[in-house]
């Protein structure tokens, strides 16, 4: 505010005063407002800082008053109309400043505002920016006053920063950045979707043995557990894949990254194999404990966690083969990954589980 | 171009001098050349709609020559300067036009351009400008010449479509808007996954009879085909929610156009599982003809078909109910949705075939 005074010095009378009449004052406080807002919604990803000038400035002095404001209003495009009360009632965009006379009113050129709450949510702002092609949206108090403005490249990243989340969340994997994030950390993030899965997959199993318990016998027994080894199987597999193939694109997974990013996920798959081969173990005797030999149940927990490892080391090594060999990562570890952990999943389980039990 | 020489006519000879030296006369023959590029290259996604300027032009001038060029260039947000054989060799925007003196030169303010060639794919130069934060990026020829640029907010949409796309891709439902096109056509694009899921399967249920046929009798029979079960559900359910999910959030799925897409999937799903559950039944009563009895192949076919379309219903339903609620769709149609579809099409699969075989 200092440097806008001593400017305002420099410049002539008449100048002055049409500065002022247009000169939004409280704007000094703005990044100290933005903390109150909640990171998510409208108000924690606007920016604060705007030129705001009144209807009837001519273009000349509206582009005067940026020359003064414009370097601490650098993230925008544009300027914003307001009324008396500080409510947007128009825009225009540095080049419609450019593009038109200077002694044109503003009010003759601006463009009717596209305005949103503060405390929208910021994915709903990003919506509005994309549906009206905006450069600019207003960001309003509840009393409509102007207190900031979305720009149509931070509309862009929060609909890019919204998808990447939403195919996380979809496989069960929902982080920032999931390979920069410390290994417990993300077993507890995944966690959940296998607890699920597991107990899921406990309740066929019982459901298997109540249907066809008796046409079940010895090694037959372990088909009942099937379901569990593809689905966390599955699970791992496609929550691996998924991440490299967003970090591919993202730039998060670079070339030198490439092994540290398949040690750390191969570790999480095994952590995770560890723990739901456990839980199977535990729960299935627990709950079965008349007719389950322990060494059964055991020798089952055991040929998860091998599969399901297996299962997080192919969700790494098929995406970063396929970015090696120039096939495009997406297509090849969808499909053909799921399928192959299904089958070698269902192979390895019941083949480890084979040899630990007693013929 | 016709415009541009009128206005030329209208302003004095010293201008008009200044204003020819800045112009490049070949834009005009701009949207022709674009549709030689690759549409998904640099140069099919680029604007050729420029004004560039020389570098000893002063910002005034520079300013001159948009308000007459500008209007054919509305989608830029600034200047490219270039060298006498078109090359780029820096870049100013709108806002640095308003806020410098209109006495100094482009040169003395000017950034460094960071260029592409027009050859290069679009997700490549897409992530130029997101590396650099860049507000445009110069696109070239072989021999370096400026043909066009890429404005952040286009980068940012080919980020948007290639997220999308990847994972589309990664859940086998490849596809633009794909609850807009026809049901013959999303078949088509999804069948492959589903194709290969059943061989999979199939080899999955070969390897479990070599493996344990001698224990598996009667309906017990039928847990060799549940890898085939649980695959085709989860695919096409978590095709289904992730189609529904992208599109709640890019604005495809409105809430006016809900029961068309949920009728539109259930009857992709229904189509998917006819052929998968078809191609099982002859696939395996072929290869197993001496030992699988026909009536039993065809139960477990119209099974597998029954779990299918209910596991295409199940991943409409869910996401459809979650957003209604309130939910966010993301985090409960991917993992809670694969354990109901896993346990719930076993069961369906189970129960449907043994009605239909002969006690």
């Amino acid at each position: 505010a200092d440097d806008v005074v001593d400017l305002l010095a420099l410049v002539g009378d008449d100048v002055t005063e049409e500065v002022l009449r247009g000169v939004d004052l409280e704007r000094a406080a703005g990044l100290r407002k933005l903390s109150r807002y909640d990171p998510e919604s409208a108000g924690g990803v606007m920016n604060s800082e705007l030129v705001t000038v009144s209807a009837d400035l001519r273009i000349g002095d509206a582009i005067k008053l940026i020359k003064i404001e414009g370097e601490e209003a650098e993230e925008t495009h544009g300027i914003f109309v307001v009324d008396e009360e500080d409510r947007p009632i128009g825009y225009l965009s540095d080049r419609q400043l450019i593009t038109h006379s200077i002694h044109e009113e503003v009010c003759e050129v601006m463009a009717q505002p596209v305005t949103i709450a503060s405390g929208a949510d910021q994915e709903e702002a990003a919506g509005l920016v994309q549906h009206y092609q905006l450069e600019e949206l207003a960001v309003v108090d509840a009393a409509g006053v102007l207190v900031g403005s979305i720009a149509a490249d931070d509309a862009h990243i929060v609909l890019e920063e919204e998808a990447s989340e939403d195919f996380l969340k979809l496989v069960g994997a929902p982080a920032d950045q999931p390979t920069r994030q410390s290994v417990p950390r993300r077993v507890r993030n995944r966690l959940p979707l296998q607890g699920v899965t597991v107990l899921g997959g406990l309740l066929t199993a019982w459901i298997l043995d109540l249907a066809l318990g008796e046409h079940l016998s010895g090694d037959a027994d372990l088909l009942r557990f099937i379901p569990i080894v593809i689905g966390l199987a599955g699970n791992v597999g496609i929550q691996s894949s998924t991440i490299l193939v967003r970090g591919f694109a993202t730039g998060e997974v670079e070339r030198d990254r490439e092994l540290a990013v398949l040690r750390g996920e191969v570790t999480v798959g095994f952590l995770i194999g560890l723990i739901c081969g456990a839980a199977t173990t535990l729960i299935s005797t627990t709950v079965e404990a008349d007719t389950m030999a322990p060494a059964f149940a055991v020798a089952v927990g055991v040929a998860i966690a091998v599969a399901v490892t297996w299962a997080a080391m192919l969700g790494c090594v098929v995406p970063l083969v396929c970015r090696r060999v120039g096939i495009d990562p997406a297509v090849v570890a969808g499909p053909f990954l799921i399928t192959v952990s299904d089958i070698s999943g269902t192979v390895l389980y019941l083949g480890v589980a084979h040899i630990l039990l007693p013929a």
